[in-house]
């Protein structure tokens, strides 16, 4: 996606360890008028596939995944982050290890809001180890209902999230994946995807 | 607002201890539409008002704060709550009190993302003892912007939180204030506001 690449060229800032700072227009403060133009990309992207409900993680994702249900006209529904063990019977839960953060969370969500009737696209600010998309997936699975797919807004393409994900058969698709990055020069290489050409 | 308050009696869930379980379309599942519709009336209530940024809390004030963000063609900021000690002098810093929770974290913000030229409003889902809005607009005040208000879904009139808020001269505009909640009945009682009559 042109727009987000060069948005990304513009105001990403490369750290070091292959951090790429996005929180300017991302994952702190949040540019809606992109998040807009990211709901109508992935709608062309799931274009025909029968949709009803987005599943993101808090707290990043919540705010992209809320912009692009518009574009879907779907409710979306948060998985929690917890570190007490949950008792209650009433929720779905998966672990997830925070490879940032160096330890293990369960997220949860709760039975009601994710049934077998339910048509699910996963959506998350970025893909790096895939452990939290692994998470969501698996509350998807242990609820019986169907995943179409997952919307990522940046994809590390140089770390194994991405090909674990597809080589699990979900259809995923990351609107900017980055395969390298220079923290000296500030350079950022984009994989060409197939819909750049259709841009 | 008659729509939230029709949505609260019919899919709100009163528990024992004043506790009210909206997480069916709020703050778990996100009905998508209700929240154009809760921007929609925040920009009625906050019309001739010059705002150029909404500043939340995660997580569940973010999508509600992305959606009604629409409506004033503005982007959103989220402060994070943490619990580790904030070591780098680029952030502004707050103490939240969670009665929920039993404990004080700390909710950060980068120095970056809000500055003495922003005009705040801030948006929350739920205000309760008043603590998270209290620390939000430390934040603002720590950074010289100018806080022109604050919107909060659902207010509990029958705890502090309104009273502080409002008393400190802050424009607060709550779209539905629970007055009483009856656990046996299942009745809600919502305080009369002056803009029901402009519906």
């Amino acid at each position: 996606m042109q727009l987000l690449e060069e948005r990304i060229r513009r105001d990403g800032v490369i750290k070091e360890g292959n951090v790429l700072k996005v929180d300017s227009f991302l994952n702190h403060q949040m540019d809606i008028k992109l998040f807009k133009e990211i709901g109508k990309e992935f709608k062309r992207r799931f274009a025909g596939e029968e949709i009803n409900k987005i599943l993101t993680i808090e707290a990043s994702g919540i705010g992209i995944a809320c912009v692009v249900a518009e574009s879907f006209d779907v409710p979306v529904v948060f998985a929690k982050k917890t570190k007490t063990k949950n008792i209650a019977g009433d929720v779905y839960t998966s672990k997830v290890e925070s490879f940032t953060h160096g330890r293990v969370y369960d997220i949860i969500v709760s039975k009601e809001f994710l049934t077998k009737d339910d048509r699910v696209l996963l959506i998350d600010d970025f893909l790096a180890n895939g452990k939290a998309l692994e998470g969501l997936a698996d509350l998807v699975q242990l609820s019986g209902a169907t995943l179409v797919g997952a919307g990522i807004v940046i994809e590390k393409g140089f770390q194994v999230g991405g090909e674990i994900i597809r080589s699990k058969g979900i259809h995923l698709e990351s609107l900017a994946i980055v395969d390298g990055m220079d923290e000296k020069t500030g350079t950022i290489q984009f994989r060409k995807q197939k819909w750049d050409d259709l841009d």
